[in-house]
């Protein structure tokens, strides 16, 4: 009989591994010695930090990335068909959404091999449930375009926001997230509503939810802190 | 000082609470005594079964439905300004989004007070990670349009998918899942990818991609099982 294939979240910075996944994971990551991960390094220390009393030598991790060819990610599920189980973990919250897993978990459908998503935080839907935005319809636009094209998709997320009722989630890397609130106050109406979701899970979580003409009386300071911006 | 709102993750049928939630969400719920949520009886039983030590009668539970006007819910968060903490429950998996939790969210953020999302199980998110499909842009639109609407809307996201690569993400009752699959399969094109995703979390789970000329071959049985369903 092949293998599983385990989706496994990670932490989203230092934390409590008891806030942050359920005790079945913990049972999962014992069991499972065959891991694809981005990083081998982190994720071992990882392991180490869910699982103290598991003998990490014994855990074989292989990297991937967005540009491992096919015949790199056969190698990697291997195992699946001699009957082991896989852990895909991500470098921070679920996997598959922001790093290359999901070309494993392409293949696997191909192959009859069974996916199993595990429990853990995941700041997309925690920005989106604490916004106070429509959680019936949501389109998440992944990272925001630095030049040319910012301006108009900022606006065109405004516009389908007002029109269709959409919330609208984005994000952008953590340094450049001061810049992108600049363009946004100065782009988008007064009265257009804007949520900033800042370190989810974290002590320092911050989410706040104001219309523009609000925002410009309160400058946020999200320097270097991974945020999630949401417009409706 | 104000209190803060937990939004609290809730089962998706019947299931361990070890396996669902970490331990810090049991905790959240032994020290909070008041509660927003759909359905005060099905609440009261899942506190129970997640908390058997807590003393549930001291727990006031209000009750919350789309139409609650705006005065109901002032006063369902009256106790915020005495200081005690609310929890929104939903019926099932995440709440705020296929319930009116998200009007209490949105008064809060007028009114300063913190929202805190714990972390549990969210039948999109996971659908998603498991579907192989693109995580970077996707877009959830809620229920299905039973009739006139619904080809045009299944022939639109077809083609939104295969034009900009944006997983499509959409719902219908339970009860009406075989016959959204009958028209998904004669509407779609042989090639376009439908990933189905059915009893997240339960034993019987079942998550598997397949093009439409392969679903044609393989009639899953869907009938009254909550499903997901993802176009790419």
């Amino acid at each position: 009989m092949n293998g599983k294939i385990y989706l496994i979240p990670s932490e989203m910075g230092e934390q409590n591994p008891n806030q942050l996944f359920p005790d079945f994971n913990k049972q999962i990551i014992m069991e499972t010695n065959y891991y694809i991960v981005e990083n081998a390094r982190t994720i071992r220390r990882f392991i180490k930090k869910v699982c103290p009393e598991k003998n990490i030598s014994e855990a074989i991790l292989f990297e991937i990335d967005k540009h491992s060819p096919a015949s790199e990610i056969e190698t990697m599920m291997k195992p699946l068909f001699e009957g082991h189980n896989i852990g895909i973990i991500s470098e921070a919250g679920m996997p598959c959404i922001a790093d290359p897993g999901n070309l494993v978990v392409a293949r696997a459908h191909e192959k009859g091999i069974r996916v199993i998503p595990l429990i853990g935080p995941n700041s997309i839907i925690m920005a989106l449930i604490s916004s106070g935005f429509n959680g019936q319809s949501f389109a998440f636009h992944g990272y925001i375009p630095i030049k040319d094209e910012r301006k108009k998709m900022i606006l065109q997320m405004e516009s389908t926001a007002a029109r269709t009722g959409q919330t609208q989630i984005f994000m952008e890397t953590p340094y450049r997230n001061q810049q992108l609130f600049a363009d946004l106050i100065s782009y988008l109406r007064p009265t257009t509503k804007l949520c900033i979701a800042t370190d989810i899970t974290l002590k320092t979580e911050e989410i706040k939810t104001k219309t523009i003409s609000e925002w410009k009386k309160c400058i946020p300071n999200l320097q270097k802190r991974p945020s999630i911006f949401l417009i409706y």
